[in-house]
């Protein structure tokens, strides 16, 4: 009889979610896991990430791109955050994992004020007519905090 | 009647050729997009990345891991390339997104000893008996050389 595999994910701890905030709330940028509506394969990019006035997750995407394309037919997605800085291992450095769904935002001065005071290199193509913004709902979390320190986070335990 | 929106995606060029192999080589770990098997979202999380002896793309995973158990329901993955330094805007930095398809690759001594080359922190757990390699069988790539830089990449293009 084979014994079943250990789940090595942890429940959240107050550690775990406070390093998962912070990791949120220092990302400027992150990677995106879209589904591609053309072959169904995942498909990761790079895309910018702030905060909207409210304090949810959003980014600032061209409706021309093929990232906005996807999640316009799926609004399923991932977000990756956590950087490796130019030194040490990089799969020790702490990351997370997000599932969300995207949703168009309206756009309001208070909103693409706080986009430009977080990325001021967006005053270059915030206006131009194909950009919108999109905010994400988060609905899971997966920390892993370095080697064997995985753990599971629920939408409250990130926000 | 209304116009159809230019593509803004370029074909493949020389220099987008070079610049894809470039991120490629030097890429020591990525983003990796799969498919959650439990809710379909995409997953995005890091690995490490590396060469086979024969040039080809692989990885080396744990078993227990949340993206080795989804490549292992799909093959279908997606890797994105080109990390941005520390200083300038993450967005004009160039990156490569990747599809492809993930396969177990046979565990032998060239490749391990290949991988401790690129890798040579992975000598921690490289025996573990739960980690094993994957392969990354190319099927496109999408270029992304700056704002207004994109290119449609083939495998051919690639390798």
């Amino acid at each position: 009889m084979s014994e079943k595999p250990k789940d090595p994910v942890q429940p959240a701890s107050d550690e775990a979610r406070q390093m998962a905030r912070d990791l949120i709330t220092t990302a400027r940028f992150c990677a995106l896991g879209v589904l591609d509506p053309e072959t169904g394969f995942p498909f990761v990019s790079r895309i910018a990430l702030g905060a909207t006035p409210e304090g949810g997750l959003c980014t600032l995407v061209s409706g021309l791109s093929a990232h906005s394309r996807a999640l316009r037919a799926d609004p399923r997605v991932s977000l990756l955050v956590g950087e490796p800085g130019p030194k040490g291992d990089p799969l020790a450095h702490p990351r997370l994992t997000l599932l969300a769904e995207a949703e168009p935002l309206p756009r309001t001065d208070a909103l693409c004020d706080r986009w430009l005071a977080d990325h001021p290199k967006a005053k270059l193509y915030i206006d131009l007519p194909d950009f919108f913004f999109v905010g994400f709902r988060l609905r899971a979390g997966s920390l892993n905090g370095g080697f064997g320190r995985a753990f599971r986070l629920a939408p409250e335990d990130l926000g």
